[in-house]
């Protein structure tokens, strides 16, 4: 008998993502209200996809974290951690791209993924972890704000 | 007869920070409503701040850039550039820690200083510029603006 998807969910497995995890990843990705248009999922995969994982596999600074149950990706976020002079020299996480499956929101994936992403922060020593999210998102700003993060910027953004 | 700041604003170059550049730099971080407390600019400078500006030339998505006028540096940012899975692989070039002279404000040196960051980022193939600001900076908001930035995010920030 399957086990319905809301159970077991605290099984979920942080970490790194492979180049075997991206099909699974662009899959999340392209499936969110806001994404769905500017992302593709179909196989086989976007050579530009392939060309990015590359990019941030070679940099030390990037980590893509997944999210495995029962051997399937259910969620991703990346992280980038950036040097720089203010705040006497501090480090910060940033997080971008995160996402939790559809069918399993809700079920306290995505607070034990934050959770595992702002430990890796800490560990790095970074002094802040901030994310911008799109001011529609309305239920995920309440997610954030229970996490402990404050909404104290906005987030301009310039498309090219 | 010295010439008075407002005159010359359009002669500054912008160009890659040198180490010689460092305690300047700190100067204009520290010189800021919300950065002073945060940041100390006395000399010897602090370590960490050598430590930083390290970091940052060894990593080639890291851009220190300064606006130098008369020989004197009077306008700095930070670009990152990010690569990442969403977007399609879209790479983005982030803009953190601008500042102009207190003196210098309100004669288009930011305007150019971000024009040449946006010029950067595009040579560099992203597809998209980001910033955060803080809530309580509304004039800055309007200058984003007025640059063609779209304030689409909340931006939060965990303090660790």
């Amino acid at each position: 008998m399957m086990q319905p998807p809301e159970q077991g969910a605290d099984e979920t497995r942080f970490r790194q993502a492979t180049r075997y995890d991206l099909p699974a990843i662009i899959g999340l990705i392209a499936d969110d209200g806001l994404g769905r248009g500017r992302d593709d999922a179909s196989l086989p995969l976007d050579a530009s996809y392939v060309n990015a994982f590359n990019a941030m596999e070679a940099d030390g600074n990037q980590v893509m974290m997944v999210g495995e149950l029962r051997g399937e990706v259910v969620a991703y976020l990346q992280i980038t951690f950036i040097p720089g002079l203010s705040r006497k020299g501090a480090w910060r996480g940033q997080i971008e791209s995160v996402r939790v499956a559809c069918r399993l929101r809700g079920l306290g994936i995505g607070g034990r993924l934050l959770d595992h992403a702002v430990g890796l922060c800490r560990a790095r020593g970074c002094r802040l972890v901030q994310l911008t999210s799109d001011k529609t998102r309305a239920e995920a700003h309440r997610f954030y704000g229970r996490l402990g993060f404050v909404a104290s910027h906005d987030g301009f953004k310039l498309v090219l």
